[in-house]
C-alpha cells in the first residue's frame, strides 16, 4: 500500500485523485490545491483529506505525489518533492522554459528519487501493442511513423495564452510518441504551423493547425498532424511503417453497432475527447508508477523523456516561427 | 444504500459479488454458498461476510439479493427471497422445467416482490445501441432478427449433463435478445440441432450445434445460430433489419490495432468468452437493479421475461428432438 | 473462337450478348427472341445479326447457345439445342417444375452435349475465394453456412405471379451457394415465408421475405435469409463456420471511401443490384463456358446443379405451405 | 469517333493503347516505337498498324496522339504534335527540367491544341468522390490533406537512374494529388529524403522514403509520404481533412472476404502495383481525353497542371538537398 497525496484539484487531478481512490494499492492521503475549495470537494469525492504542500511534503509516511497542478509550479514542486525525497508523477509539461525544466530535473536526480512524467498515451493499450509489434519484429525496420492528434474543440483564448502554445502544450504528446515508436533520437524537426478554425486564436499569438515532420540520424521519418478542431470527437491515430510490416492503431467508438439505410452505411463518431478515449491510459499509468515505487521493476516515461520532449516542442515553436528547420 | 447478500458463490456469483462491492450505492453485506470456503473466500475478496441464508432472509435490513447459485435451486431460492420479502435478481435460466419456474413467479408475484432476472446481453452497449435503433424508428418496421452466438470452447462434459441443455442453457440467451429486439412475442419455433464438435456431448444426451427460427403472429422472422466452438473467441453478434434500415452489432477486439505484412491486413480476434465480452453488461445490468430497487423506474428484464425464454428454449428442445416446428 | 447464338434478348439475355461481344475468344452470330424488334435491337449493339431458333439449330457452325428467355421455354429449348448437338449455357430455373426439367436433362444427357446452369453466384471472386478458403482447409470442417439474400425492391406484381415463386425464383440462387459451399448435399429444409414489404405479393400468391434452413447427413447446417426490399442497396452476403476458422465475403460499395463529420462516419451504400454486383460474375462465367466448349476441363454448375437446386427450392414451397419440415 | 495514335509501346503505352482498342468511340490508328518490334507486338495485339512520327503527325486523319514514350521525349513530341494540329495525352512528367516543360507548353497554347497530362488518379473513383466532398461542401473548409503513396518495391537502379528522382518521378503525382484537393496552390514545400530500402538507390544518387510538407497562402497542408517499398501491395491512400469533416479513400483488395481463426481477422494485402489499382482510372482517363477530343467540355488535368506539379516536385528535390524549405 503505498501513499500518495495529489497536487492539483483540477480536471486531471480529479483523474488521478479518483483513479487512485480505487486503486486497491494506494492509500490517497492528501489533497492539495491553492484553492481551498477545489482541494475540499475532491477530498470529499475520494474520502481523503486536505493538506497544505507542507504538510504532504513534510509527512514521512508519504511515499510519493502526484504533480497535477498549473504548468508554471511544476519545476517547483519536483524540486520540493525531491528534495523531500518523494517519489514523483508529474503531469506534461515539465515547465514550459527548458532551462527551468532541465533544473528541476537535476534536483530529482541528485536527491535520487523516481520522476515519471505524464505521457498517458503511451499506456493505451492499443498504442502499446502498435510497440509490441514493433518489438517483436513484425513491423521490421521502423521506417515513418504518422501521428494524428485533434482535439474535438479549441480551448478558451485565455487557455491558450497561458499554454506555452500548440506544440509544448498539445504536440509535445506526439512528440514523445514520435520518439517512442521511431526507437531512435530525432535529431531535426520542421513544423508549419496555421490560423485555420479561430481569429482569437492568432490574437492569443498561437497557431490552431500544425503539421511537423522529425528526422533521426539513420534517416527515420515521423510526420505529425495537429488540429485544435474536429467534428468528429478525439481523432487520435498512428501508423508506424517499417521494412516488412505496418501496424496502425484506429479511433475508438463507444459502440461496435453499425447502421444501413437509403444514406448508406454509418458509424458513431469518435469518442468525444481524453477522458474518454484515455480512461484506461490515465488508471495503467498511474497503477504501474504504484508499482514502481513498490519497487518492481518497469519502463515508465522518465524525467528526461519529458525534457526530450519539450526540447523538440521547443524546437518546433521555433521552426514554425522562422519557417526554417531547426537541429535538436 | 442498498443493502444486499450474493447467493452462490461460484464464477457467476464472483462477478456479482465484486460489481456489488464495488459499488457506491450497495452495501454487500452477505455471501451465502453451500460450500463454506468458496463463500468464505469470495466474502474475503470482497471485504463482506460469510452468511447463512437463514440469516440473510431473516435479516430485515437486507432489501434485496441476487441468486446466482446452480440452476436446480433458483425457483426455491425466488420462492425463499420473495417470503421474505426481499427484492431478487436471479440468473438465468429460472428453472430447467416451466411449471416449476413458473410456480415460483406466483409466489414473487403474490408477495409482490421486484424480480428481474439475468439477461445481461440487454444491457450491453452496442446491443442497446441496436435497440435503441429500432425505437427511434431508423430500422422502420423490424422484419428479420440474425442472432450469432459461439461460445470459445465447449464445457466439460458434466457441466453439459446438468446444464438442460443447449437450448436452455445457451440459446436461451438469443431467444431473449430475440423477442425483444423483434418487438413481438414468437408464436413458432423450429430449431435443427447436429453434434459436430465433440462426440461427448452426443453421448451426454445434448448438440452441440444448432440454428433455430422463430415467427411471431405478424410474420416477423429471427434466426439464431449457436455453436459451442468458435476458433477465433466468443462470437456475439445481432444483426436487425427492417422496412427501411439495418443495424448491427458486431465482435469487440481486445485493441484497435491493424497491422499489415505481405501476407495481408490482419486483427485480433474476438475477445475471449463472456466475463471479457459483457464485463459492463454485468456492471450495468446490477446498476439498474439497484436503481430500481432504490425506486427508479426503469424496464429490467423481469420474470415473465424469464419464463418466456425459457418457454421457447422447452419449444426449441422438443422441435430439435421431433423434427417439427413446435407452437408457443 | 466458339461460334455461338444468344436466344432471349431481355435484360439478361442483353447480359450475356454484350459479355460475348467484347469475348475476344467467341463469335456471337445470331439473338433469337420472339419479339423480332428485341432481338434486332440486341443485335446492332453486338454487331451481329437477328437469327430464328432453327436457323440457328440447323447451321452446323454454331457450337452453342445461350438460353435467356422466359423460364417456361428453357426444357424445351434445351430438349432442341441438346438434339442438335449444340453446347448449352442455360439460365437458371432450368423450369419450375422438376419433372419438366428433368425430362430436358434427360435429353441433354442421351445426347452427350455440355448444360451448364447460370448460377452466376459461383464466378464471383469473393465467393470464390470464400470456397477456396474451404477447400485449403482454413476454415476446417464446415459446421455452418450462413447466407443473406436481399433484392432492393420487388419486381413488379405480373412478374411475381409467374416468377414460380420466391423460393424458385430468387431463393434458389442461395440454395446452389448452400450446396456449393456446405460440400455435402442437403436431405431436409425447413422454410418460413412471410409478406411483410407488399400486401400485392400476397395477392399474387407469393411472399416476400424468408427464411430457409438446411441439414445435411452428417449434420452441417445451411441458414438463409431473403427480402425483396433492402433500403441499403443489393444484399449480398456469405459466411462459411467451421471447426477452425470462418471465411465471410461482404456487400461491394461503389467506392473506397470514408466520410466522418458531427454526424459520425459514413460509407456508401451496397451496390445497387446485380447487374453492378455480378459485372465480373457473368463475364467470368460465360469465359468459363466457352474455355469447356473449347476443350478446357473446368468445373462448371451443371445441368444436376440445376435441377438440385430446383428441387430443394420445390421442397422449401412445400415446407412454407405446409409449415412442416420437408425431406429431399 | 476520334483517329488517334499512340506513340511508345512500352508498359504505359500498352495500358493506353489496349483502352484505346476496347474504346467504342476511339478508332487506334498507329503504334509509333524507336522498337520497330514493340511497336509491332502491341500494334498487332491491337489489330492496328505500325506508323512512323513522321506518317502519323502527316497523316491529316489523325486527330489525336498519347504520348507515352520514354520522358525525355515528352517535350520535344508535344511541340511536334502541336505544331501537327493535334490533341495531345501526355503522360507525366512533362520533363525532368521545369524550362524544358514550360517551352513546349508554350508551343501547344500557340497552336491551340488541346493538352491532357496523365495524372491518373484524378480520375480514380474512389479519390474522385473524396474531391465531390470536398466541393459539395460536406468537408468544409479544407486544412489539411494526408497523402500516403507506396510502390510494392523500387524500380531496376537503372531506372532509377533516369527517373529523374523520387520527386519528380513518383511523389509527381502526389504533388499533383495535393494541389487538386487542398483547392489552393501551394506557396512552399519542405521536404526529408532518406535511404532506407536499398543502399543501391543512394548510389544512383536518390532516395528511396520522403516526406514533404505543402502550405498554401492561406495556411492549409499537405502532408506526403512516399516509400518505394510495401509489404502490403501497393498503399495508395489519401485523406482529407476541414472544417466540418473529413473524407478518405483507402486501398483496394481483390476480393472483399474477411476470414478468421485462433490467429484472429484477416483481410488481402492491398491491390499489387498501379496496373491494377487504376485500371478504372487509366480507362475513365483516356474515354474522357476523347470526350474533350470530340467537342464535350471535361475538366481535365492541363499542362499547366503538369508543369505546376513538375515545379514542386523541382522544388521538393532542392528543399531535399538544401535541408531548407523552398518557396513557389
Amino acid at each position: 500500500m503505498i501513499d500518495i497525496a495529489v497536487i492539483g484539484a483540477g480536471r486531471i487531478g480529479r483523474i488521478h485523485a479518483t483513479n487512485l481512490h480505487l486503486h486497491s494499492g494506494a492509500n490517497l492521503r492528501y489533497i492539495v490545491d491553492v484553492s481551498e475549495t477545489a482541494a475540499a470537494e475532491l477530498a470529499a469525492h475520494c474520502d481523503t483529506q486536505v493538506g497544505s504542500l507542507e504538510s504532504v511534503l513534510g509527512d514521512a509516511t508519504i511515499q510519493a505525489v502526484v504533480i497535477a497542478s498549473s504548468t508554471n509550479t511544476h519545476a517547483e514542486l519536483i524540486e520540493a518533492a525531491a528534495n523531500a525525497g518523494k517519489a514523483i508523477f508529474c503531469e506534461k509539461p515539465l515547465d514550459l522554459d527548458v532551462a527551468t525544466a532541465q533544473k528541476s530535473l537535476l534536483v530529482a536526480e541528485q536527491q535520487d528519487v523516481l520522476l515519471c512524467v505524464g505521457f498517458n498515451r503511451r499506456h493505451d493499450p492499443s498504442f502499446e501493442r502498435v510497440k509490441e509489434e514493433i518489438e517483436t519484429g513484425s513491423v521490421g525496420d521502423v521506417e515513418v511513423v504518422s501521428i494524428t492528434s485533434r482535439d474535438p474543440s479549441p480551448p478558451p483564448a485565455d487557455y491558450i495564452a497561458r499554454s506555452g502554445g500548440l506544440y509544448k502544450d498539445m504536440m509535445i504528446h506526439d512528440f514523445d510518441m514520435g520518439r517512442w515508436l521511431l526507437g531512435e533520437e530525432p535529431i531535426e524537426v520542421f513544423a508549419f504551423g496555421s490560423v485555420l478554425v479561430d481569429e482569437k486564436i492568432r490574437t492569443a499569438g498561437d497557431i490552431d493547425t500544425a503539421v511537423a515532420t522529425l528526422r533521426t540520424e539513420s534517416g527515420r521519418l515521423c510526420q505529425i498532424t495537429n488540429s485544435r478542431r474536429c467534428s468528429y470527437g478525439y481523432d487520435q491515430r498512428i501508423e508506424v511503417f517499417g521494412s516488412t510490416g505496418m501496424a496502425r492503431a484506429g479511433n475508438q467508438r463507444e459502440t461496435l453497432v453499425e447502421t444501413a439505410s437509403a444514406a448508406g452505411y454509418a458509424r458513431d463518431r469518435a469518442l468525444p475527447f481524453f477522458l474518454e478515449r484515455y480512461a484506461d491510459a490515465y488508471r495503467i499509468q498511474l497503477d504501474r508508477f504504484l508499482r514502481v515505487v513498490d519497487g518492481e521493476e518497469l519502463e515508465l516515461p522518465s524525467g528526461t523523456d519529458g525534457l526530450r520532449a519539450l526540447q523538440i516542442a521547443d524546437a518546433a515553436q521555433r521552426s514554425s516561427d522562422s519557417g526554417l528547420p531547426v537541429s535538436l
